[in-house]
């Protein structure tokens, strides 16, 4: 008998044209496809002549357990989520069911092959909703950011509003999942209030809606207005962290180059910068800069409000050696990309 | 004259078949390509007889210089990044050029073509390093995450510190990109202190280097011991939230199924909870509950303790009306897919 097989395929937003050619043979390859009718919809043109099993959205571990137990007939079943299957995906649900059930990876042969019987698992990863939604409306997440599910379904909402609060004070770049439903109004109410707790009321916003799909919508607002405007099921919302900038229909979050070059000018790096070394307030100018004013009468705690960073690690970073001071010229080695 | 055109291309994490269709055509189309030089040798295989413009890594300023000089002279021009070009790469850069240059976007026909004469931009989105290393270790990041690059090339430290400690105390999934380099080698170390103040040494971390590549390490280690481990340039580290486990092999951060069903039993929901419907602890039961607990004595301020949320938070909620009481049996709509 042949070895079953799940393969759990991220196909990206769900045009043809942004799956990843992975994504399309595993597929072919599969003898079953299972998930959600709107994403078997998406790959119609695929799944000719396969096993099709459509579930609806609230039985995720049903269709994990359905994937297994085909996988243990030998079929190659492939599990489907938009966006990346890892990402709010069937990869977790799946993962949680095989433990469940006693699954172990199968055992490989020298050529890196699976020996005979075991269920192989692969995750194939795509284009998630953020990285699809920010492709439509700019660039928004040229910097650190985080994903936050407003679904309280599965997930506590003191856990979901601990996470709004600390990605709202750390000025990150947010995507919003699964923002608001018929039933579920008031998260994003909740969201709103949370954020304006630190960040300016002129935060941009946008609202992605079934990003390049047939009846995709963009919308631009600001962190004011956001929970009026149109939030569905298929919608992701991108707030913008305290740089982010709308411009002529585009959302972009700087990447930093104008802390370091006379971005408007001629390009050169500011006093104190050096191209392709880090800012004189990176770790080392920084750690630096925090010795010298303790010595010269700033006290921790003083420093650590300035900072805004815990006392404790203030108290650490003086308490600890200085590194070698960077002023030796050592080669360029890197960029943030 | 033809208009011009620049295509941000992320092509995934470098093999040719986690690449996207629309992304091979996309360089397909191009007459200049532009990337840093390990890019490009990625795609050696689509880039026969067009002009190569190979950049090193610190110049993505003129990268996107090159670029907007190419797509004036009417050339199609991609400009390559690995992963996602929005997330860490050239999006946001050639955005910043863009705008400073005074461009504008083509404005759009009846039939959405571009007015002549303008220069047309896309963002071509991929997976990023954060979707490949993810699927690459299994599920970690089924739930909230958030991306942090630890370079200070152009960030202040006392930023990227207060997203790890934001972070970390908010138990969000992590992953960290440019964690290290020759040169940049304690900023790892603040990193793991910063997570250690927060999270337990336990806490599983997954290392993945150059993923879907050649020379692909995987690595799992603890938030103990992260500091110590082989961390370089190629490198993506995830670092778990408190319910992630790493069992045989896989790293996998559960969705939460626990919170509401009897997931290695029966599958039946917990005494409280209903399948299909938010978790009892969620906002609106945890509202109930919070004006229950008020009304029983327990003051804002110890509420604010015991859920570990803002004092003026806790505060709106106990002067908001509750909603509608939730006893009605609406029909099932969603999943936190």
């Amino acid at each position: 008998m042949t070895a079953g097989k799940i393969m759990l395929v991220g196909i990206g937003p769900g045009s043809t044209e942004h799956m990843t050619a992975r994504a399309r043979a595993a597929i072919a390859e599969a003898d079953t496809i299972i998930g959600y009718v709107t994403y078997i919809k998406l790959v119609a043109d695929l799944i000719e002549g396969k096993e099709i099993v459509r579930k609806s959205m609230t039985e995720e571990l049903d269709r994990a357990i359905e994937a297994l137990e085909r996988a243990r007939q030998g079929k190659k079943v492939a599990l489907i989520s938009s966006g990346d299957a890892g990402v709010y995906g069937m990869a977790g649900p799946t993962f949680e069911v095989l433990f469940q059930a006693g699954w172990t990876p199968p055992v490989l042969d020298a050529h890196g092959v699976p020996e005979p019987g075991g269920i192989e698992v692969e995750v194939v990863p795509g284009a998630s909703a953020l990285n699809s939604c920010a492709a439509r409306v700019g660039a928004p997440l040229t910097h650190d950011f985080c994903a936050i599910s407003l679904s309280d379904l599965l997930t506590p909402w003191p856990t979901i509003a601990r996470r709004l609060d600390a990605a709202a004070a750390a000025d990150f770049v947010v995507a919003l999942y699964n923002p608001k439903s018929g039933r579920r109004t008031r998260q994003i109410i909740e969201a709103q209030r949370l954020f304006l707790r630190h960040r300016s009321p002129d935060t941009p916003v946008a609202i992605v809606k079934s990003a390049y799909r047939r009846r995709e919508t963009i919308t631009f607002t600001t962190l004011a207005t956001m929970a009026e405007a149109d939030i569905g099921m298929l919608s992701t919302v991108l707030i913008g962290n305290s740089n982010t900038v709308v411009r002529h229909g585009l959302m972009v979050t700087p990447r930093g180059y104008a802390n370091k070059y006379d971005v408007a000018g001629d390009g050169a790096a500011h006093a104190g910068e050096r191209a392709g070394r880090s800012l004189s307030s990176g770790l080392e100018g920084w750690l630096e800069q925090l010795h010298h004013d303790h010595a010269a009468g700033a006290s921790a705690q003083s420093l650590a409000q300035r900072h805004r960073l815990p006392l404790d690690y203030i108290d650490a970073a003086l308490h600890q050696p200085l590194p070698a001071t960077a002023t030796a010229s050592i080669p360029v080695e890197e960029s943030p990309a």
